[in-house]
């Protein structure tokens, strides 16, 4: 007799999360040297805090931080068979915060905490928002954020629950920001991080058009998605992505952020290090063998209490694809977004200050 | 004058193998963090025990494994340029024992020693058998299997040797696993491992389909062929492969294997660490650009002596191509395989107990 | 109001070079374990010096060195946005010289120096000539090449400089070849190393067939090209290539010459550590999809002064794609390449000697 097993995890509907609920999730991961060169390898960044040891070290730091995004796409990976695999929809981020540098060598573990759930108006899904929080193997958080999901629910049928949708802060406090512990960056050396531009140089308004354009292959995309164990099969099955419209797999949303990120390099060189992510959408699916390029503006400049060698640029970071960036591709009036951008991102960089 | 050299190495044929011929092979390679991180970007496992140094220590061991199929891949890898540069076919497999743990920093040298030779009815080829064994830079042996491939002949007219060919057990028995000096899952995290299902839940006949897909992409394939230094032309000349039948690059089999491992996480997630191989037939060449899927089958359970923390599971596992497992496509009552079946493999999986 | 940035780097023009000019490059780099297996992976190169830790410290070395193309890749990459930005074409090499072996963990800076300037005929650009050095995080050379590269004007009526072209010479001398520190091949294991063939068993005039042939497909190339933070855009920017008459990315030069290099293994198995670089030019692009073939030339073979364990062998390294090179194909009497023919390169290696 054939016995079919039940052991293959089917993942969470809608009617599975209640607020409260909190879910760790598995694999542990060690993030090693291979990590950090494959990163490299993937978006091509050059921030020279993540790239030299000996740079790190003269910032103040015991090692080479590795890139934060790096720690954000782990993190949100281990989340994926917990809280997304029969997601609809990722509809957004608030409230992220970089809590501590992540070196190679430190082990990551993330848990999920559910800040609430809403049932959709046609009864057949919800919204779920949770907390994702990284950890070292100290236990010290190193990252959290909210994210909230599109979920299916099991049975249509099911009642709504309560609406426990939590408020979100539209942005975070400068003051809550936090710097990597014995960061300094008096004795920054701009030369070798590619530019003059210091804190200082940057004013609310401006905005820098990144120039460059880069494709990303779908064996990139995936590679990069594997890496971070992110396990969302609309990124690796073609055979069932044939039959949906676009016929096509999706590139990960971070792989879309990290090769904006880095093409945003050119121009804003050293606000490397991210402290925290305010908000961020993917307006429009990016599929790959696409250039994506990428503009971004200076929302906010904030000093921050009691240094006076970095400060923090709030910054917008809009990626399109097949599409330069010249004139600053826009939202319209109305917020609707054209079909050539992809992303429209919200965050904050430590930037190093002239003092 | 020009001179034209014959350094080239020309490979070896049918001729120049002989029972009790040992070829000891080349390249030294020491394992790195590296080809950890370039083994999660090609297949996306997401085995803790490999993942995590301080999940690995907490299993008794004193650092993070490496794949034992990454050991295998690098092992194979040396082989081919003294064994199959000129062979017509991989057979199979037999008698493969991981009989130690690799770990980063660990040197790998590998040497093939031939078991027989039987030379083919039609007088232009035979099979020859090796055992090849891979070693660490102590010289233990962390690695040994059977194969047996079918090479070419020099001269069809060259006179047929004796017939050689070995008698290779269909199965390792249970008792010849070795476990990883020190391990001890008295206390494994089943939470971290991503599964609850211990040795006890599965049984033999039971059979899981593991849901997901993925396609292997021809950089994908290429990297990691290439990252074991197989030189094998199949997988790399198209140039060559334009005059095919087919006209493709044919994936190495090892890709295949490996990335149907870890799709077999979902269902298996505690069964990573693999312990021996009993038989393995590439069924169906597999082209770059399809979506692998599998399903397993348990053909046997075995408590390990004088062990309450571990038992070792007989697993098969079958990958297809484009072709979904929820009914799990098998070979037919003749023993033919449909040309969707890839991948037929036989093998022991350590997985713990609860005692 | 919306400021439009000028933050983001044009590069330099023609105008903005003259000899004496030195420019520091920036973003520091420190070499990890993870580039060593991205280059295994990249390319396949199986040469056991740069593999296993143990043979290199058996060759007398502390740690394995990395791969000189690795360290030529990085250090050139560092140069691109300071020197080639704007560049027509990258014309040619000289002069290269490793002077001394970099390990993982170590940190590379780079300085490129202007050695001469000369307008071209037509006065719509120039020819910029700088030598380039690489460092390690003791301040050491590590690697100094010079090259010339066709770079346009920003304003064709311009005032032509004074011609300063430097005389470069056409071969490294032997004698200024540099040896790694306590290097010492008296007990090279050539079996590890893949072949029997010494020093001595090569002769001017020999040429090799490397036989393989390999696919470069577009994400290894831009893979590669991003882990060397290389940024020249022709080879990322689909959207802007979509308008050159060819349509397509050009794969970066150096990816050519590690391929070309990889491939020469079957033959040159014992010359890995390359000394020198005497001349290279890339005589016809290579799109990514072609397969690589090449040959090899033995133009001299020099003792070195005071050693019996190693001899330097001048080679030249000619790479075709689509082009088996069984029958050496090689430019004609008139000095015209055939289309099929992308590298032409002169360089001097060091090769274990039987005393």
């Amino acid at each position: 007799m054939t016995m079919h097993s039940a052991k293959t995890n089917p993942g969470r509907f809608f009617e599975d999360f209640y607020p409260g609920l909190s879910l760790p999730h598995a694999t542990p991961r060690t993030v090693t040297q291979g990590d950090v060169a494959l990163t490299t390898a993937f978006y091509g960044a050059r921030h020279a805090l993540f790239a030299s040891t000996p740079f790190a070290k003269a910032c103040g730091l015991a090692a080479a931080p590795v890139d934060p995004l790096l720690v954000f796409h782990i993190v949100f990976g281990k989340s994926v068979p917990d809280i997304s695999l029969n997601a609809i929809a990722n509809l957004g981020y608030a409230e992220g915060r970089f809590l501590a540098p992540v070196a190679v060598g430190d082990t990551l573990t993330a848990t999920s905490d559910v800040l609430g759930v809403k049932e959709t108006s046609n009864g057949k899904s919800g919204v779920v928002y949770v907390r994702t929080t990284g950890r070292n193997q100290r236990g010290e958080a190193v990252l959290a954020y909210a994210r909230w999901v599109l979920v299916r629910k099991r049975d249509p049928a099911s009642p709504a629950p309560t609406d426990s949708a939590p408020n979100l802060a539209a942005c975070v406090a400068a003051s809550d920001l936090v710097l990597p512990k014995g960061l300094n960056l008096t004795g920054y050396d701009f030369g070798l991080g590619g530019s003059i531009a210091a804190f200082e140089d940057y004013s609310v308004g401006e905005r820098i058009d990144h120039v460059d354009g880069m494709v990303v292959e779908e064996a990139e995309a995936q590679m990069a998605t594997r890496l971070y164990q992110n396990t969302a099969k609309v990124h690796f099955n073609q055979f069932e992505r044939a039959s949906d419209p676009t016929g096509r797999r999706l590139v990960y949303g971070g792989v879309v952020i990290s090769t904006a990120r880095a093409l945003s390099f050119n121009g804003l060189e050293n606000a490397g290090l991210w402290l925290g992510v305010n908000g961020g959408r993917h307006v429009n699916p990016f599929f790959a063998g696409a250039t994506l390029f990428a503009w971004s503006e200076v929302l906010d400049a904030q000093r921050l209490p009691g240094r006076t060698d970095v400060g923090a640029l709030r910054l917008r970071l809009v990626a399109t694809k097949d599409r330069p960036c010249t004139d600053f591709p826009d939202k319209d009036a109305q917020g609707f977004y054209p079909p050539e951008i992809v992303l429209d991102l919200d965050y904050w960089a430590a930037v190093p200050s002239r003092g």
